[in-house]
């Protein structure tokens, strides 16, 4: 077992300005497991599901090497459920309909296979829950990569930066940065982050790129421009999935190797930006990633000389 | 005489979240000539101001190597003034007053030393205004860029293609682009854009950073991250003007030196944010420059292996 995830497994309504999707396989442990597999043979995936979730996905994950001992599925219950409506801008979304269902009952408890995982994705979720994954692994994990957003700052601060205490690497979005922070600029915003425990911050700005800060440096990748946003749900969830699978693959946690593992994840997540839900992540190929990552090579490559006097 | 510049010259009131600063000068082609003037012996500026515009910076302007022969002073009158305030995004604004004053009587006449000149910068203005600047030169220029906005789309939409199809180069933001070419996508709205006549379109996205479309490629690149933002007004035509000045010094416009030349018009546009008005342009050196430049090779610089199997 190379990584563990926790995080919601889910069935999402969603909106665009160009589309719609009903009821279409969602939730952060599935986006991130999924991009993980491309890298990994074997990860485990940590949620909760009704038994109205289909079994064909569930194959869909295992034929993936993803896991699914700690997935708990509770008989005569349904699924986490979001709705949600994207606005014109295809990067800021309104919520209309949230129904936690089985997320109320999720008290994880690591299948034993799990607990000496060196890599550990904790995806957004009750902080408390996270937590409790964190509290039954083994031993310190090589690498702990935390996703939150802005609900649990608003709603449960003092657990949420416990548990931000203990990771080595926080994503968030530039809103949740600067609202974490109380900084606006991403520069102070990001040193202020750092000095409450992770050693990376990974912010994460939708189809304007993401940024790195950490080791007194800075890097910046950007979102490759697509000709078809179809639906960005899970995006940041693959970015993340994508980078922790790389890096348990290298096993190299270095600055220069974060920055690739950035372009990788970023890379994944313009896949599943091409369709809803999980469809375009499960027809892409080994080959599709490498293409795509030439394409951010060339989109970002410049040689410059200094501007002489 | 190297390039012309047409565009406002003007003063501003702007208010950000963070402070606020009353009559500062401003003005399109305040900036643009600023910026250039880092890279050009001689330029020529076309505006129109009143008496009441300080002759100081008429003469920092010259200093540069700016030549104010096409600058009309009008007695009695008042120069241009605009009030904006900035969202707490520091990214977009609302304006808050708009006094055209001399400039409902910018009827240009070129210069006869401008008229030769091989780079011509049309900054944002009434399109008709630009299509005289075109109109009187003496031969097609060997470049010719030109920013505007939305509110030549509301309210001119035909005479600014008529401008379009005749430029080089196109600078508008992302939302300009989608409402230009009525795609959300920008590869799609590129297209169509490319289409109206220019053979390259620069999308600048503000703190989210520049994409160069053209000859079927596409670049980008970042803005730097800051650690104060204390005013963004005049950014986009400090990246212009650094922009064409990079590119009529170097004479160079293929889509390798565009590259370049989006960098360094980056870089430039780094140094307006850090002050109100123009305050920094003014004080900035070729070094200090180079050293920026540096440190947007240092943001996206990332060297990957593609995954192997």
């Amino acid at each position: 077992m190379q990584l563990v995830t926790v995080g919601t497994v889910a069935f999402d309504n969603i909106e665009t300005p160009f589309g719609r999707a009903d009821k279409v396989v969602g939730g952060a442990a599935t986006y991130i497991s999924l991009a993980a597999s491309f890298f990994l043979d074997k990860s485990g995936l940590v949620s909760v599901v009704g038994d109205d979730f289909p079994t064909s996905v569930m194959d869909d994950l295992r034929a993936r090497g993803v896991d699914l001992e700690g997935l708990e599925v509770l008989k005569g219950k349904e699924s986490f459920f979001w709705a949600g409506r994207y606005h014109y801008d295809m990067n800021t979304r309104d919520t209309l309909e949230t129904r936690l269902n089985v997320l109320l009952e999720l008290d994880p408890k690591l299948p034993e296979a799990y607990r000496q995982a060196p890599y550990v994705m904790l995806g957004n979720l009750d902080p408390g829950v996270q937590e409790k994954v964190l509290d039954q692994m083994a031993e310190r994990p090589a690498l702990v990569v935390m996703d939150t957003m802005n609900f649990w700052m608003d709603s449960a601060l003092e657990k949420l930066k416990q548990v931000i205490a203990r990771v080595d690497i926080l994503t968030i979005n530039d809103a949740e940065a600067r609202q974490l922070s109380g900084e606006h600029s991403l520069v102070k915003a990001a040193e202020k982050i750092l000095a409450m425990g992770p050693k990376y911050l990974v912010v994460k700005k939708g189809e304007h790129g993401a940024l790195l800060f950490g080791a007194g440096r800075v890097f910046f990748a950007p979102a490759l421009p697509l000709e078809d946003v179809v639906d960005p749900t899970g995006a940041g969830d693959t970015f993340a999935g994508g980078f922790i699978g790389y890096l348990a693959r290298s096993k190299d946690h270095s600055f220069d190797n974060l920055k690739r593992a950035i372009i990788v994840g970023s890379a994944l997540a313009s896949f599943t930006c091409e369709k809803f839900g999980i469809e375009r992540l499960l027809q892409i190929t080994r080959e599709d990633i490498d293409e795509r990552i030439q394409q951010f090579v060339d989109l970002v490559d410049f040689d410059i000389e200094l501007v002489e006097g």
